[in-house]
C-alpha cells in the first residue's frame, strides 16, 4: 500500500466532544478559504497568497522545493518557483481540491487532509496536463478570527510508493 | 500574466459588513444552486437550465458563442450550441466546478467566481477529453427566494495569454 | 441522449415541506461524509469503508462486479476487487466527487446524485490516468445519527450511451 495512505500527522484523542463542523458552518468556511488561497497562488499573488498562512506557517509544497516558513519566505518561495520553472514556459496553473476532511481538534486548530490536482494550460493548447494528484494535509489556525495555514504538507501519488 | 487574473466585473466596496456566507447556509446553497443548474446543461435539459437564470439573465458562454439574454434566448442557444457541435458526434459532457469563491454584496447580490473544466465522453471510450480549463464569474440574485444567474462569462486559460 | 440522464430511483412527490439541506448544515454534512468514505476505499482500507454502508446497504459500483449487500459482503468485494484488479499492477486510486445535489425525502432519507471521477496513478507516473467519468446515486440514511449510505448506484458515461 502507498505510503500516501498514512497519516504524518496523528490526530490527537479528542478529551472532550468536538463540535460538528458541518452544523458551525466550519466545513463552508473551510472551502471558501481554500477557494480564496489556491485562487492567489494560481494567479501568482504571492504576497496575498502568503497572507493566508500563520505568521510562522510552514509551506512545504513539492520535493522539488524546500520546505519554507513564514510569509515573507513563502511569498519568496512562491515568486522563486514560479520564476524557475515557468518563466521560460508561460503556463496558467489551476489548483482543484476535493474530497476535503475537516476535523477540529480539542486546542481549537483544525486538522484538513484533502486530494489537490494541478491543471496547467499553454498557451493554444485546448487540453490542460492533468498532474500530479497529491494528497495535502494542513493544520489550520485562527488569527485575528481569520483562518489560517500554519502547516501544510503535499505527498504526491506517483512519488509515493 | 494571463488576462484570466484580472476581474472585469470589480467588486464594490462594501459600504457596511457583510454576512458571513458560510456561517449564513449560502456557501452550500450556491453548490447546491450550481450542482442543480450544471445537470441540467449536461443532460440537455435546455428550458429547466434557462430557468435558473434571471428573467434578464445574460450567459456568455464560449467564444465561439454569442452572449445572449433573457430565458428564452438561453434556451434556443443551449438547443441549438448542442444540435451544431454534437448532432453528428455524439458526446456525454459533464461541467465541474472547483475552488468556489462566495462574496455577498451590499446590493444583496451575490458574486462567486470559481474554476470550471468539461469532461467529455465519447460511446465506448473510456478517457474522457478532459478540457478546457476555464474560471467563471457570475452574479448571482434572488427571484422569489431562489438564486438564479443574473450573469455568466467564462474565461478560457488557452485562449487567455 | 444518454441513459445516464434518466433517474432510475424517482424522488417521491414530497408531502410536506422538506428543509433546506443548505441551511440545515446537511449539505456540508454529506461532504464530509464522502471525503472519508471514499479516504477510506482509495486507501483500501475495507472494514472502515464497509461502515459507512447501512448495515443492509447495496453497493453496486461497476459493470464488472455484481452488486453486494451488507457490510460483510462488501469489505470482501472491496478487497477481492482490488486484489482481482491491482495485485500485479499497483496504482494509488482518487476518487473525486463534484456537482454535488442533495434531496431531503419526507421518510428522513436522504438522495444524493453527483458525478464521479477516477484519477488513477502508477508509480513514477506523473499523470494519473483520468476516467471514467460517472454518475453516481445514493439513497443514504442515519444509523445511530450518523449518515450511511443505504443504497449506491453508479453509471459510466462511456457505457451509458
Amino acid at each position: 500500500m502507498p505510503s500516501t495512505t498514512t497519516t504524518p500527522t496523528p490526530t490527537p484523542t479528542p478529551a472532550a466532544p468536538v463540535a460538528n463542523p458541518a452544523l458551525s458552518g466550519l466545513y463552508a468556511e473551510v472551502q471558501l478559504f481554500y477557494a480564496r488561497q489556491m485562487q492567489h497562488l494560481d494567479a501568482v499573488r504571492a504576497e496575498p497568497f502568503a497572507a493566508t498562512f500563520a505568521a510562522d506557517g510552514v509551506f512545504d509544497h513539492s520535493p522539488d522545493a524546500p520546505a519554507v516558513r513564514g510569509r515573507e519566505a513563502i511569498a519568496a518561495e512562491v515568486r522563486s518557483y514560479n520564476e524557475r520553472r515557468f518563466a521560460q514556459d508561460p503556463v496558467q496553473r489551476r489548483h482543484w481540491f476535493n474530497m476535503l476532511d475537516v476535523r477540529e481538534q480539542p486546542d481549537g486548530s483544525v486538522h484538513t487532509e484533502f486530494y489537490a490536482l494541478v491543471l496547467t494550460t499553454r498557451p493554444g493548447q485546448f487540453q490542460p496536463v492533468v498532474a500530479p494528484a497529491c494528497v495535502v494535509r494542513d493544520v489550520l489556525v485562527r488569527e485575528d478570527g481569520e483562518l489560517r495555514t500554519l502547516e501544510r504538507r503535499v505527498t504526491q501519488d506517483h512519488a509515493s510508493f
